[in-house]
């Protein structure tokens, strides 16, 4: 609980600090794509059978989970689908990362970072308690509000750089001497990295163009990359500029690379007479578009 | 639960958008001070008596409601602290927010803002689960991530501009043109509230020199302030310029201005006799001090 959150704080000691980014290329070798299944379960959008309550969003996650994880390099769930349910929401939460195979990473999505004493707590919320192997996190608040969620040598961070929204621009874009604010905070999240291993970047698919500007800028680190499917994106260029083309993710199996899918397998599970069977075809057809 | 997402969607009417700042303005009026009090319960930080889970922290920040509330114009709830329980933190969190008295407007800190799917469901996780009359915002997604948040009429939403921690300036001070990043944060979230008055800011007491010119950028903002206490902000220059100074919360009672006080109160607590009455205590100084 004892966390150091002065501003001049070192980031961890390289010892282990490749666990997350091994395990996840394991993983990725094993099963040859870089395909992450995506938890978002609206309750307005479940298939028939499924009630639009607590039971009906940790059954349909649970039937995601057992259907599609054979064919996924990790399994990434946004919270905030489970927090619109208050505690209860979060308890089934905590049983459905229960039910994760343990060699698939599990991320959570929660665009975390505040102040040092409080980021600690989001640290023991989202490792400790969910058993995040990596999470999300806002780079607003600077490098300071993340140092908290980087004192466990087997987690990782990925900052957000360009999401996948639609008026994503409206800050990310402004332009800032020589490049855009987006890509300030891909270099100075390069420089973050060269003390531990431990961070990456969210970089939508809706965005290629900037997606191969990232990578010119950080060329070693881990994309974590939403927005195919649903929102739109591109795959080609994904799989083109999503891959770290230095060391040490560029030797991972993979790259280090890993494309969320949430909607466009979920949604297969409606109107179909076998769900479980639907969304296994689905999240096979996805892990083969995005074979690594 | 139908939540209209869609990039074009308009901010809400203004029948009934007064309702948190008028709630703000009466309670202000009544208590003569802008002090917030703030609830940050780290496990680690109680005083004797209190046990290191979430009995004690739900014991503790009870006993700071009943304690403080008579001298406060507003609670804040920091998420994160209860979130480190995980789904038995959140539950208690519903129960102390269910003993604040129905006049004191409700906060909760959460630093949300997300694509418009996960954030409908933001808003419903803290304004109908957990009963937020207003919440924190992060604006590096854009306003898209944030219209979600202000469907709610009588909700409100203050967006992180200039934030308390020391490193805060990191990305906020970067400069783009003719000012810095927080000073454009300010300035779009003015144009964002002309459509609805239902936005402010959140700019740390630690940077009086920023407060002032976000104030000049932003006159009709209310104001958040964390920072003074613990992280050693300056009360009298977040007095100067907190206030808005132009219409609609320059003519309630206080300006809009809030002024959260978290450890500085819990602290009174630690090796007190009666730890009540010596919270009691400290958080009318603070209210004379934070007088409006």
């Amino acid at each position: 609980m004892s966390v150091d959150v002065s501003v001049s704080s070192q980031l961890p000691s390289a010892s282990g600090a490749h666990k997350f980014l091994q395990r996840l290329g394991d993983r990725v070798e094993r099963v040859q794509t870089c395909l992450c299944l995506g938890l978002d379960p609206d309750p307005e959008s479940l298939p028939p059978g499924f009630t639009h309550d607590v039971p009906g969003i940790e059954a349909f996650s649970q039937l995601l989970i057992e259907a599609a994880s054979p064919y996924v390099a990790a399994v990434k769930a946004n919270i905030a689908f489970f927090e619109a349910f208050g505690s209860a929401g979060i308890a089934a939460l905590e049983r459905i990362r229960a039910a994760i195979p343990a060699d698939i990473p599990f991320i959570v999505d929660a665009k975390r970072g505040d102040i040092g004493s409080t980021a600690a707590r989001q640290a023991v919320a989202l490792y400790d308690v969910l058993g995040a192997d990596a999470i999300t996190a806002n780079p607003y608040l600077g490098r300071e509000a993340i140092v908290p969620l980087l004192e466990r040598a087997d987690r990782f961070v990925f900052v957000l750089c360009r999401t996948s929204n639609p008026g994503a621009g409206e800050f990310q874009d402004l332009q800032l001497g020589d490049a855009p604010l987006f890509v300030h905070v891909a270099r100075r999240v390069s420089e973050w990295a060269a003390a531990g291993d431990q961070v990456g970047l969210v970089v939508g698919a809706t965005a290629p163009t900037e997606m191969a500007t990232i990578r010119a800028a950080a060329p070693t680190l881990p994309f974590l990359v939403p927005g195919l499917g649903a929102q739109g994106g591109d795959a080609e260029a994904v799989l083109m500029h999503g891959p770290a083309t230095a060391p040490p993710a560029s030797s991972l199996a993979g790259g280090g690379l890993i494309v969320s899918v949430s909607r466009a397998i979920a949604s297969a599970a409606i109107d179909a007479a076998d769900p479980g069977a639907a969304v296994a075809r689905s999240a096979q057809a996805w892990a083969q578009q995005l074979r690594s």
